[in-house]
């Protein structure tokens, strides 16, 4: 059935390995009438193109990105939209020497268990190039919530242990990914999302529910390995009488202003903007842990693809650390659940329906 | 769309109100000729089952299942099986008081905001008596995995805090729960489950790996706000060199002796199993946190559906802590992702269709 | 994966056997609000119900509808819908003989090569009582399609050969099928089903379109071997001259009062209402064509499970054509289609989007 | 939602307009290991291409095909497939004059009322050239399917209501259509397409019947008006004595030689391959029938999209009949659901599953 599709209503399809022709995504489903041109997705694929910094991979990518259909007069038509990247800089001689051994805390062993051999150059579809895709489509995705005055935005909150809140901190994040990168070894960190503007209801109870969505969507992305909603882990050590976030009207809130339903206010936000799988109407604040780049040149104990043991030591470009190139990828993620829900929530009442049919038919 | 149904291959399809007529489950999907009769599913309901000690609600539920389709002499037919509990105890007046309030730390708001109005009678579809459905289908799951000698087991590992580790733990954990009990509040928990015997390779990259369906799976159940995946959120602050773990094949391995492919052991574990979005061959640890019960009866802000403040005890029978018998539900949803992601990887490769169909046609 | 599941939105996922405990069906993605009861869906069952006359088996069953979730106060909540029907005349001894031979004509063989055995009592889950279900569903979606002003309406054209366009041939009709029962054989026929009041546009190119989704949901009912479109297979002979129909506007067309698009009129209707996929304003026609019941008491050759030749009487009560009941089946299948491409068809504008959540949020 | 993916394991998702940038499909779920390259699929591309004699449009279009991922080393990996095929000759001036009214017979009035405003460049998303993306999805699966023996051949039976079973009937067809183009006007036809070498048994009940999915596939090409399976419409002026198949076994059969199962022949095959919605082993004929070209350079009348009439002349390049250039998109469609349902079937019995998971693991 293959797993490179996502998406209910927005539902985005990918494809591309990281040493292939090209990488893509189709966007079926995106509504007829947004403004849309590859000036509104290039500047995301800038936000995740390596080689900025000494952080980052010094692969240079160009990565351009052009629209191949589903836009007419410069706005989406309703039909499918498909969006290419084509790979320019695949020095595939770096990745020869791991064409035949399982690279430890990699996908490699996976695959070949998988398919019975694999495409090894750079990782293939495990690539983090990957991710470049979801951020094509998820960029799509931002533009429409910027219509209806949602937002969504990731930054680094911990960086290899180290608490990203202050001007200190960063500094001494970046000091230690420097180090670690001249050691050859790598560093995990925590990216923190949040949306804004969401109105309450939005999720689909019981397996759709909008926690449940973003936490697939999210930990989908290569390297996290843990996602937390609101207070995340944190919630097990707490009582109910603490969890419980209090409800409260503002008398005059603008936010009733031109709602059709009642808006209500909380006095905390311990559950990150989602009670019972449904947005409650507070900020919705998700959490993703990012384990250490897998791919280090410090000497590492495997296996050949015929069983015999060998030490790898994985030469090439790497990043000492994703997590901030990640960021764009857990918005865009993010966006794309986010605005699938929404589409998904608008048959939810018959009022909803009749408003669309009602009268015009 | 709905959100009620869950799995690809497998797939299930549960319904039904906390005080509703009945609940129940219909699996699709499941292959003919699984042994299958009540007994089978029966034992997962009990250890779901309220009443049995003093840390959980004393509403007493016989839940009967019954099998009304998809056997015939004792096995599956192929056909869809479908699972009916009827709900005896309703005690609703119980509940009369919130009818018109929203609780908070529960989707009343969110049900309310979506469709316009909400079964209030014990919280209707939000209930926990949903997860009954889940464990009845997860029972089904769990009896095809024996089957492949495929184990999956879950187990409170932290109660209110406090790790139960070792029997001072558990006792004191025990008091603490009751203690909480007694002053009206609730504790939160943490689930841990370990799923054996699975082959590498299952899951399906990249947006359906084996730790995303996980982890939307766990997540969306009722009380979940983290999903963690073998070393969770702690690999966020390890280094790649620590973080990776060294394959090794072991001489004369029982493993490989009956095996189609090659199989790997590791040294260490801190990827529970998972890499790259696949089974890597070694045990999958999960962890899910559970936030306190959100009904308390101690004193709580909020308030009512046309905008008054109030100030309301939740009554009734309530569990001071739902983890203990969210174990079977965490099983349940885990045993469903692993067996769907098994039957959905036996086409992977043309080897595989060949064997089932190449010869015999 | 399992076949039980239809519809994208309003999706409807059935179960039961002929002969089995009960059958059922779950809907879920039905917009909440819609007032509904049992005594909605009834009526519908009564329609399908055997013994009513001596063209239909004599077979009696009560087929009592109970809702036994997704209500609450007389409406629909949102959440799923679970239907059951409990079977009660099962008088299996009647299909023993059939126990260890293939039916021609039936799915006997097919079940049996699929899943290794089979429920063989009253033909299990390909019983033309597995019908029951969809209707039940039909019910909601008709109920749901009142509400805007769209109906459904489907009728026997042609019965053994016959046309029954005047009252001749329904009587000629009455007594060619009262002979054919007396001489143990079985007639086919042709359903016609129209819709009335679907705006223009419904239909999602280029797979989903609405003629190929009403082609899959009308040829998935038991019987049928042939869907036909507006002039259907008539077109093959046709001219582009001919088959286009002409558009046009009415002045002052009462269809464009309320309308939010333009509203035009055919000259004539050989598209069947379907044009590029889509509705086209006009009246929705679509034809099923139903084999003979493959169940006659005639003697027939066939083949026992071991390969035995042996010769068969089909005794029991069986219909000596399924075209009169088939109309409710046609009918409901044809609501759920229409009904499901209209919830999908709400999200393809960023306007209608817009109208949703623009102003509320 | 959209609805340009079609299939459930082996999955196609389509994109591009006639006069786009480039037309595509990415195929996900195909499985890993088959020997592909672009000289496998543009052989079918040259059977579609326009331009080959004067029944068809003489647009010229290179349509080469370039595989962009999911291949490594002339094997399919396992990962999706992307094929992109650019557009070259897009004389959108000969097309200018309908951009502001709706062509008869077209599909521009659905899309005008479904989104707003269409690409009314050469019809869209709506034109025949759409189908090249299905056409190279049908040629991974019909390479597929040849691995396990099984052909799928369509060919035109019947143009412009002349059965094309002799050589009297070819010549006089196409005199008729050469005649029907110096006219302006176009003509429809019928499409055969058979299957053989198909166990029994493949097809999902009760909605995933076989012939319920390959009715929605064929129902989806553009000018297809109605679907027939074995006998077709006939089916229902037949009685069940005539139109029951009697099963029969040979003595040894080659077919039963290395088969797991029962393998059955039938003295007739009315019933055309499929009972119950299931292969019954036999060929399996369906029988598509095709309306004229919509496109035809006589005078229509219709309107203009401010509602004012208007008397067109659709100039161009348009095919007299489309139904020799449709033989190979019936053939594509129809083995995307053969192949399709032979891998959903995969997982239909527990022997099945214990066949690629017992042993090995």
């Amino acid at each position: 059935m293959g797993g490179s599709s996502f998406g209910k209503i927005f539902r985005i399809s990918t494809f591309g390995e990281s040493h292939g022709k090209a990488l893509g995504v189709i966007v079926d489903g995106c509504p007829a009438g947004l403004p849309l041109s590859e000036e509104d997705i290039q500047p995301y694929l800038e936000r995740r193109r390596p080689g900025k910094n000494l952080k980052m991979t010094q692969r240079k990518e160009e990565d351009r990105v052009e629209i191949l259909s589903g836009t007419f007069c410069g706005r989406t038509t309703g039909t499918p939209i498909a969006l290419l990247v084509r790979n320019e800089d695949q020095r595939s001689k770096d990745y020869g020497a791991i064409a035949e051994s399982f690279r430890p805390g990699h996908a490699d062993y996976g695959f070949f268990s998988k398919y019975g051999f694999r495409d090894y150059r750079g990782g293939g579809r495990s690539s983090g190039r990957e991710t470049l895709s979801r951020v094509a489509a998820g960029a799509i995705a931002k533009k429409l919530l910027q219509e209806l005055h949602i937002t969504v935005e990731a930054e680094v909150s911990e960086l290899a242990g180290i608490s990203l809140a202050t001007s200190e901190g960063k500094e001494e994040a970046d000091r230690r990914i420097l180090s670690l990168r001249a050691e050859g070894d790598s560093a995990g960190g925590v990216v923190t999302c949040k949306v804004n503007g969401l109105c309450p209801g939005i999720g689909e109870p019981v397996f759709d529910k909008l926690d449940a969505r973003l936490a697939q969507a999210v930990m989908s992305i290569g390297a996290v390995k843990a996602v937390e909603i609101g207070d995340g882990i944190l919630v097990s050590r707490s009582l109910g009488s603490e969890n419980n976030d209090a409800f409260f009207v503002e008398e005059d809130d603008e936010l009733n202003k031109d709602s059709a339903c009642l808006r209500l206010r909380k006095e905390s936000n311990h559950s990150g903007g989602i009670l019972g799988g449904m947005s409650d109407g507070a900020e919705i604040v998700l959490k993703a842990s990012f384990k250490p780049t897998p791919s280090i040149s410090k000497a590492q104990k495997t296996v050949k693809e015929d069983g015999e043991p060998i030490t790898i030591e994985i030469k090439g470009r790497h990043d000492p650390t994703v997590v901030e190139r990640a960021c764009v990828v857990v918005e865009a993620m993010t966006a794309v659940v986010i605005l699938d829900c929404l589409l998904e929530n608008m048959s939810s009442k018959l009022e909803n329906v009749k408003k669309i049919y009602g009268k015009e038919e």
